[in-house]
């Protein structure tokens, strides 16, 4: 039977509202980070609930839920794109059901507070002025994965909205074999000699950093027409998508950490973004199906590129010229193993390629702790200092290199940074496979990434959400996920840079 | 009778939200002019349409409607503060109510698709190209003026949500008692001889131009942790406004015109938004009442005060210090009867205070005509450069110094220009009654700005809009509006500087 008619005039309608209004709630948010002045950022805070507490009420809406389950019941006539916008829909809006809209604005109110107390208190070193604004964030998240849990797993609760379909119960055994296979793997490497990374410290001039990244970007195909980067804090992609893309980053005197290797993770984002279907913008298939798949295109950019041997041999000549000073004398095999170096460091965002994932896992453990109650947000510190000793042989020095780092917490994106080891995961099986199509090292040496941008944009942004993220993935990859393609890239990058097995 | 229990919950709550909504409005549309990469630009209509939309929705709620009712009826136990922001509210949705939903998501729409359009078509200098999407703005804006008549005039509607109580009645006699002494007036100055301003022309340094004026800004008063200063092509103030106010100005190698007194111009509006009352922040009240009031604070600044001989007593050893060259050999009466030079000019922003009102004066009649169906907007460039011939003796040598120069039109602003000379009008008056119980030229020319700008903070900015623009101008100015002191202070201002009467 046909769906009665008006409900996908009904549906789409409402739809196209809500993912307008999400958009702007993306470009305030890009807003709040990058152009923001301090005295307009408490109003902000109360701007964004505002929005917020509007779209979930427009989601809950009855009447869009007629028309979603009419649609749903009685959808032979949409053809599959249709199908696709109305499953996601319906997903969005059964989670969005669940959760008061006065919890909404708490969320949205306490994350903006909570955002501008860390702030400060990670400049000052000093988590008990963080903590009075932490502990309700957490109380509130707990609220909310109780709501979305209804009776199951918190972590899963809020792990569903960053990648759906994702569980505790899959993630647990994976994390657990990888960290098997890569904590041996990662101790071989600490044993080997250091490489010589002097020459990456500096000063490299910031205007010529600029000027080079964004020479490198757009060589990636970064399209400046719908897109910019600015400067923030945290580096990030944000904006609407599609036209309008908003890379970050940020500018220290030396190369690494420093923009360069920050953009190219962002603009991995970016050209996903700009990647995605237009033809079907305004809907809830123009989004990434994941964060994971977000994330496995930031790190094949960063990583899989911009940190290879091929790449160099391109680019080192033009930095040389763009640099000049320390770079002039570094040839291209110290300047590769130096932008590979493995190091027990206390930032995430700073971490290498081989540890990165270790810092991950830390921050995946704490969480599930902090919702079950097993640790109260008042022995983070402890608890943080000591799994970083245990996993990564550091122990921070004070909080702001240690629990202090990331902003996600503040904004009470809990559930969130275990899909950044899934986008590694990603990343690395996505690599093997479009190795059986391409010469990935000849194009990268020749400046050809179009061939690169054009297989990941037929194979995976063109798609949008109109396959699941996992399925997608096992479909682009043709395996199921497992961490057996990112230690192979492991093994064969750093077994050649480091001499390690 | 008190009023009914929950109506001042049920009223104060959906005002914040339409407060901050419109605060967002203000957020993407200043992002939109000056950060929205090209690609962008045609999904941020939709946007900002929807929101729009969504907005006027919320305001025009029947539940919304009945609580101001009701406070409105029987109010006794409100404050006066709440009193005004419930008499505002009212306004606004009483005007809101008789516009429908459809047509305010299609002036929206048509206004960034209009302006995409102008934007190139003023390049290209093709009113041909403009014209198809204007035709359709001014329809919409006719209807929108019908509906909001009610039957009585047209530009008074449109007028009515710029300058509340103002009307062509009002207007008319005004600006023709004002032009009747203004054109001898703008003659006399003419037949003398002009004065010397080619050391405005430059080059002078971009770099150094935004320094100075930042420096310019700032000492004014304006706070830059409450605000930001950038680029666009065309300057205006922008933001949400208290603690957070966005500037825009436009660098060219020229003096004037140029960033400096666009941007003295800006912060004149910048400062009275930073000095509204931050008490009644998320109320109706905490707005200027008039745009004529806002523009009286920008031409204040821009006029009064930068361009007086105080002033420039004061700045230009900076000023030569900053630029050098072409400057470096001027004296201060000359470099004040430079800034200060009377031309026939075809350009709006650009033109000098004494022809400045001859340019609105074209705009607000042919604004009247084309309302009123007498001018059709085909014949928009004859009509145009016909007035401008008659009026300023200067005829455009094409439509994009014609009457394709500004970008209210397309943004469907009409009912706008004439706040402008209201503005200049009310800051003539405003400084004449300020000279009573301040040395304006000695705080000038001591660069101490603090005591003028605590003046016009208690008078006017403080007072947001709990009072009306007419009644707080004729409190503050002590005299019923007119245009005599602005004539006084023109003739005191232009007779010593070209020896007219």
């Amino acid at each position: 039977m046909a769906a009665r008619a008006g409900a996908w005039t009904t549906f789409e309608a409402r739809m196209q509202e809500v993912e307008d209004l999400s958009d702007v709630l993306s470009v305030i948010g890009w807003d709040e980070q990058v152009m923001c002045p301090p005295s307009g950022r408490a109003a902000r805070g109360q701007q964004t609930a505002t929005l917020a507490t509007l779209v979930h009420e427009r989601v809950v809406d009855p009447a869009y839920g007629e028309a979603i389950a009419e649609l749903s019941a009685n959808g032979e006539d949409l053809d599959d794109a249709q199908r696709a916008m109305v499953h996601l829909a319906r997903h969005h809006r059964d989670r969005a059901v669940r959760v008061p809209g006065d919890l909404v604005r708490a969320l949205a109110e306490q994350g903006a507070r909570c955002n501008v107390v860390w702030e400060q208190a990670r400049r000052d070193r000093d988590f008990s002025a963080w903590l009075p604004e932490l502990e309700p964030m957490l109380r509130l998240k707990t609220q909310q994965a109780e709501a979305l849990a209804d009776g199951g797993d918190l972590y899963d609760a809020l792990l569903e909205g960053f990648e759906p379909g994702m569980t505790v119960a899959q993630l647990d055994p994976l994390l657990a074999g990888l960290r098997a296979e890569l904590v041996p793997f990662v101790q071989a490497i600490f044993e080997r000699p250091a490489p010589d990374a002097s020459f990456l410290v500096g000063p490299y001039d910031r205007d010529a950093q600029r000027v080079f990244t964004e020479r490198v970007v757009r060589d990636f195909g970064f399209d400046f027409d719908a897109g910019r980067q600015d400067v923030s804090t945290h580096p990030f992609c944000g904006g609407p998508g599609l036209g309008d893309v908003r890379l970050t980053t940020r500018y220290y005197d030396s190369l690494e950490p420093g923009a360069l290797f920050s953009s190219m993770h962002e603009a991995g984002h970016g050209l996903y973004e700009q990647g995605l279907p237009a033809r079907f913008a305004r809907t809830t298939v123009a989004r990434a199906p994941s964060l994971g798949l977000h994330e496995s295109q930031s790190r094949f950019w960063e990583n899989v590129i911009g940190r290879s041997h091929a790449f160099w041999a391109r680019y080192l000549p033009a930095a040389k010229e763009t640099f000049g000073g320390a770079l002039a004398t570094v040839d291209l095999d110290t300047f590769v193993r130096g932008v590979n170096k493995v190091e027990r460091t206390p930032i995430r965002v700073d971490a290498d390629e081989a540890t990165y994932n270790l810092h991950v896992l830390v921050r995946y453990e704490l969480e599930r702790e902090m919702l079950s109650g097993a640790v109260a947000v008042r022995d983070l510190p402890e608890a943080w200092n000591a799994r970083y000793t245990d996993y990564l042989g550091y122990t921070p020095k004070h909080d702001s290199e240690g629990c202090m780092q990331d902003v996600h917490w503040s904004w009470g994106e809990l559930g969130y940074f275990s899909t950044y080891t899934l986008g590694n995961l990603y990343a690395a099986a996505i690599a093997e496979r479009m190795a059986g199509d391409l010469d990935i090292d000849a194009h990268v040496a020749a400046g050809e990434f179009g061939p690169i941008l054009g297989w990941l944009r037929e194979r995976i942004h063109d798609r949008g959400s109109l396959t699941r993220g996992r399925e997608l993935m096992e479909e682009v990859t043709g395996r199921p996920l497992g961490h057996e393609a990112y230690m192979a890239y492991m093994r064969g990058k750093y077994g050649a840079l480091y001499g390690v097995e």
